[in-house]
C-alpha cells in the first residue's frame, strides 16, 4: 500500500571532514522516500519554492514516488547550512533559511487521502495534527520530531504523539523530552503518552526499540565510510515505515525487521553527500548488506 | 582451568547523582574476579596496604579465588576518588593516591605460574610485560590499558599489544591509539599490531568485536537502574575471560557469546555501588538476564 510523507524539501549545503557540498538537495521528505520507495509507492507533500530544479526528482519518480502533493509557492526553497566536525556526531548549524517553507501549509490530494501507513516527518505539531485530521483511515502512523518542538509547543506536540504508532526520536529528544537521563525509564515515560512503541536513534550506536514489557537493540552497521551524516535519521524512517507498509497485520518481528531495514537503508546514505549513494544503490546491495547486519548481531 | 588475573586492588571514594560511598573495596582486579568466579577459579595477583580489611574478600575466596598472589606492603592501599555527573559517560576525578601500588611488582607465585588464561587488567605495560614473560604457556592472554599509557609508554604498550590475543580498549582509546576517529577503521588499524581479536567497550552503547574478516555488534543490557558504572569494564572483562577460560579451542561463536556474558556481569555492577550486587547476585539471575539479552538482539 502506498505511504503518505509530509516532511521538507530543502536545499543543503554542507561541510564534513570529507568535503563540501553547495546547495544540494534534501530535506526530510525527500531522504524519506528515498529509502521507502524500495518497499512501496510513496506519495508526498511538501513545499518548494520556484528556484526548485525538479530534475532530481527523476530517480525517485522512477521508483513510483508521487509528488502531486507537493507545491510550488513563489520563493526561494528551504535552505539549510551546517558543518560536522572530526567527531561526526556534533554539527554546527550556519544557517536556516525557512524561505516558502515558512507558511507551509500541507494540503493532501484527494487520492492521498486513503493512504493507510502514514509518516509525519518533523514539522509544527500543528500541521502534524491537521494532516491526521484530512487523512481518512491510516493504519499505521509514524512520527518524527525535535528538540525545537519539544521546547516551544509542547501541548500540540503530546497531542500529536498520543494519537500516533510509533514515536521515532533520538537519544537526546528522548531525555529532553522526559528530564530523565536513563533512555530506557524515559522511553516508558514516553510509552504512557499514548504510542505503543518508540524507536530511539542513537546515530552510530545503533537505535533501540521499546514496548511497554519489550526491547530490541539494534546497532548501527559498522561502515568504515562515513562521508555525511546528513538525511540518516529520515532515510532510517524511510526503511522502517517502507518495510512496515507492506504488512497487514503487524508484529514485533516485523518492527525489529523494520528497524534493520531502516539501519541497512541508512548506512548507504552516509557514504556520500545527498542522495549519491541513494541515487544509485540497488535492491540486490540492500538485501546484501541487510544480511550482513543480520550475521554482525547474530549468535550462529 | 584456573584465570590468572594481574590488576589493582584500591578503596574508592565515589560520588553518582543516587548516593555516594567512602572507601569502599574497588579496583580492577576485584571487579574482575568478581565476574571471572562464576565461571572458573581465579588467581589474583595484586598489591594492597596494611590498612586494607581483608574481610571483603571472603564472597570471593567462596567463589575459589585464590589471594596467594596478593601481597601485603607496609603503606597505604591505593585510593580513588571521583564523582559522576548527571550524564553519568562523564565522570571527574577528584584524587588518585596511588600509595603502594606506585611500586608494585607483580610477583606470580609458582602454582599460578601454570595458568593457560591470563589477564592483564589496567597497569603500567612494563609490568605487563614481565608478568607474560613469567607465566609458562599462555593459552589466551587478554589485556586492558588505558590513555595514559597510549600516552606515556607507547612503545612498551605496542610489545604487550603484539603478544596478546584480545585486546579490550574502549572507544575514547580506540581512537586516541590510532587517531583515527572511525572506530571500524582504527580497530582494524590495531589488529595490525598483532591480536588476533579486538573488543571495543562503548558504555551504555555496548561493545563491538573485531577481527580482520568480522564484527559483531552487542549492546549493553539496557538497565533501567545505573548507581555507579564504577568496575562495569573490569567486570566485562571478567565475563568474557571467564566464560572463555573454559574452553578447550574458542571459535568465533564462543567470543560473541563472552561479550554477552561481560554484559550480563557488568549490568549487575552498575546496580549499586561497588560488590554490593556482585556479591549477591548469583549463577541463576546471571543466567536469567543473560537469556533476556539474548532474545533482547534475536529476530524469532
Amino acid at each position: 500500500m502506498p505511504v503518505l510523507v509530509v516532511g521538507s524539501i530543502a536545499y543543503d549545503s554542507i561541510e564534513t571532514p570529507f568535503g563540501k557540498i553547495s546547495e544540494a538537495a534534501g530535506g526530510s521528505a525527500l531522504y524519506f522516500c528515498a529509502a521507502a520507495s524500495f518497499f512501496s509507492p510513496v506519495n508526498v507533500v511538501a513545499v518548494v519554492g520556484e528556484d526548485f530544479d525538479q530534475s532530481i526528482l527523476n530517480f525517485l519518480k522512477q521508483r513510483d514516488v508521487n509528488f502531486d502533493g507537493m507545491s510550488v509557492k513563489s520563493g526561494k526553497t528551504f535552505r539549510w547550512g551546517g558543518k560536522y566536525l572530526t567527531d561526526m556526531n556534533v554539527r554546527e548549524t550556519h544557517f536556516t533559511d525557512l524561505n516558502v517553507f515558512e507558511d507551509f501549509n500541507p494540503e493532501i490530494p484527494h487520492v492521498y487521502k486513503t493512504c493507510t501507513s502514514l509518516f509525519l516527518a518533523n514539522i509544527d505539531p500543528d500541521l502534524q495534527l491537521q494532516v491526521l485530521d484530512s487523512v481518512k483511515n491510516p493504519q499505521l502512523v509514524i512520527m518524527d520530531t525535535m528538540n525545537y518542538w519539544i521546547g516551544t509547543k509542547a501541548k500540540s506536540l503530546e497531542r500529536v504523539i498520543n494519537r500516533c504508532d510509533v514515536l521515532i526520536l533520538n537519544d537526546e529528544e528522548t531525555r529532553e523530552l522526559t528530564g530523565n537521563n536513563n533512555l530506557i525509564t524515559a522511553g516508558r515515560q514516553i510509552l504512557k503518552m499514548g504510542p505503543s512503541h518508540l524507536i530511539i536513534k542513537k546515530g552510530e550506536h545503533g537505535a533501540l526499540l521499546l514496548n511497554n514489557k519489550f526491547v530490541f537493540a539494534a546497532p548501527a552497521y559498522p561502515t568504515e565510510k562515513v562521508v555525511d551524516p546528513t538525511g540518516a535519521g529520515d532515510t532510517f524512517a524511510g526503511g522502517v515505515v517502507g518495510y512496515l507498509s507492506r504488512k497487514n497485520k503487524i508484529n514485533l518481528n516485523d518492527l525489529r525487521k523494520s528497524i534493520l531495514y531502516g539501519t541497512t537503508l541508512a548506512s548507504f546514505t552516509v557514504e556520500d553527500f545527498s542522495f549519491r549513494k541513494l541515487e544509485t544503490v540497488t535492491q540486490k546491495d540492500i538485501d546484501a548488506r541487510y544480511k550482513k547486519l543480520l550475521k554482525m548481531i547474530s549468535l550462529v
